[in-house]
């Protein structure tokens, strides 16, 4: 198997590193995209030896020329990145870009007849319905790599033309769970990234603090496994991933530790199932698996997600995007915890949602979002 | 569908007779089985009219006949018994008979080319040898209808080529799983009868409390699911029904509120799931799910069971004859609760096991086991 993979030095594209070099040896890097880590990109263009490599700019191509031990095309910025997405030798496309900047891609590797093993959600959130009607449409699978999504997959494996009842989202509840209201909003960047069961990149850590990650994820299953109902469950051990309920009333669960290399690998091997020496789960040692209703009050991003979803349109892009920039300001301490969610709110308020007809919409869109943050 | 079932009184034949009442209005009862419940069983025929009854006796069988208000075919006896278990218009069989007398009729209704739906757990305890290569021989479906085998086959479904490395049967731990040792060897079978989860018949539920039953569970799931490891795990909520675990490291799971219309309806209908309108488990009333290793000290029948998995041959066929009479015992109060399992260990260490051949090997494992505990 042949893979690219789209944003190689962050946290999934590592783990899709690790996986490749560990347990799926038989696979293949021939594209790699990277953006500022540049002596971390060459190390793995070096051990991976891909055809391509892209970085963000001609400076960045520079500065990674010297440190490449093999002849290896240097494609740059969005083109490259595009290029890369469909590239003609692959089988399938690693999307594990953060952001929005994973959209275009995705779009290039569906139009090139790619399989796209999806870990950017905002391309689902703000993009699934132009998404999945051209997967449908070049008969290309969308195949989730989110711990959530992918157990929900696992759960529908053999139930292929089973009526789905409900699919249960399990969220870990975030940093946050057990604070109060008031001890939340004074809450820092630092205070969120201690993050109790998994280990991952800043911006996804912030979203999970304030439950954003989950009506992101919310937005990304409906496209993914149809408009069917959904519950979102607060399992604060992150040990069932998500599940599905039946027509009958049978329930079916995928379970592990949590570690995104299995989500990875079986995306890139399902249905086959590859051994692995990850650790196992015990459940004499993993403690009770406790539920808790998401509390709407101290997490409003929830609402405002699963109200976006609802609405569609234009305004997941709207809402991705201001949460986006907010998350960033408050990151670097700009901003606090509940201006998140109230800088949505306002833009919910202040924007007129248009349907989707193609990726410009969402641009406008975007565009619209970005202007009313920086005003 | 037209179905066979055997062992129409008991609880999971009603419980058969209640989904394809309410829920699987398609199936047609064709041949019913009963014991000595000559008025419930002439109530069920007068509501099911299938084309032949059996009952225990020619005296069964007069009190029987004038209840029937419709011309049925009245068969009596095993031969009666393996009539119904091979009529010809049956396509199924759900074998819901108590105990060791569950045998003939699976091997007479494999031979006739049937499905068999099996939730008498002796069948394949003793043995399971002959049913799995008869069955094989005649290509039909030995389908579990046991809540936990039922979970087992829900998690294997679209997983048909993976390597299982691990089931994990879960286990309530009966109605003295908190108990001390010493207040153990003096319980009653009022005792045990008070089941936490499940309501159940009586033999059933005292080898749910000697935790024998989840012994006569794993060697039958070792027949159904091959020679994998087990892990055999208290779970006292019972909502997880048991899991398989992947070579991945991924464990799939089967939830579900303690019902067993659900493996009953799952068994006649799989891999369609119907549509029920059965109680839905609710994760946010559930409570916590727990799970405990099972203590070998206190709960002994299930390392005897576990020695006789292993040992196979005709072990597990004298283990059960030996446990079915000791459970009878315990239950008209003639021995005590740690009786059962000293029996069976006793009758392990006088018993020179045999290789399995035949049925005949195993009545004869069976008439040595009786003349055992009688002496």
């Amino acid at each position: 198997m042949k893979i690219a993979l789209l944003g190689a030095t962050g946290s999934i594209g590592l783990q899709t590193l690790d996986v490749v070099r560990n347990t799926l040896q038989t696979a293949e890097i021939v594209a790699l995209t990277g953006y500022s880590s540049i002596q971390k990109l060459a190390e793995i263009a070096n051990e991976f030896e891909p055809k391509m490599v892209c970085v963000a700019d001609s400076a960045a191509a520079m500065r990674l020329k010297p440190f490449l031990k093999k002849p290896c095309e240097i494609l740059t910025g969005a083109d490259g990145l595009n290029a890369c997405a469909a590239e003609s030798t692959a089988d399938i496309v690693v999307n594990a870009l953060v952001g929005r900047v994973g959209l275009l891609p995705t779009l290039a590797a569906i139009n090139a007849g790619k399989d796209v093993a999806l870990a950017n959600k905002e391309t689902l959130v703000t993009a699934g319905q132009l998404i999945m009607e051209l997967a449908g449409e070049k008969n290309v699978r969308i195949i989730p790599i989110d711990s959530e999504h992918s157990a929900i997959w696992q759960c529908l494996q053999g139930n292929e033309n089973n009526k789905v009842e409900k699919i249960i989202l399990t969220a870990s509840g975030g940093p946050f769970r057990t604070w109060e209201k008031g001890k939340i909003a004074t809450a820092t960047a630092n205070d969120a990234l201690r993050h109790p069961s998994w280990s991952m990149g800043a911006k996804i850590t912030i979203d999970s603090a304030t439950l954003m990650n989950k009506g992101l994820e919310l937005i990304e299953a409906m496209w993914l496994f149809g408009g069917t109902s959904y519950q979102i469950l607060i399992h604060p051990q992150s040990i069932i991933h998500s599940m599905v309920q039946y027509s009958d009333g049978s329930v079916m669960a995928q379970l592990g530790l949590p570690d995104m290399r299995l989500p990875i690998l079986y995306a890139l091997s399902a249905p086959k199932r590859v051994k692995t020496n990850y650790p196992r789960l015990d459940f004499l040692t993993c403690g009770n698996l406790t539920f808790e209703e998401p509390d709407a009050e101290r997490f409003p991003c929830l609402s405002l997600a699963q109200y976006a979803a609802k609405t569609g349109g234009t305004l997941p892009a709207v809402m991705n995007t201001i949460n986006e920039w907010a998350v960033s300001r408050f990151l670097q301490e700009k901003i606090g915890f509940y201006d998140i969610s109230e800088l949505i709110s306002h833009a919910f308020s202040a924007y007129t949602v248009k349907p989707l007809h193609s990726a410009n919409d969402i641009i406008e869109a975007e565009q619209w979002a970005m202007e009313f943050v920086i005003k």
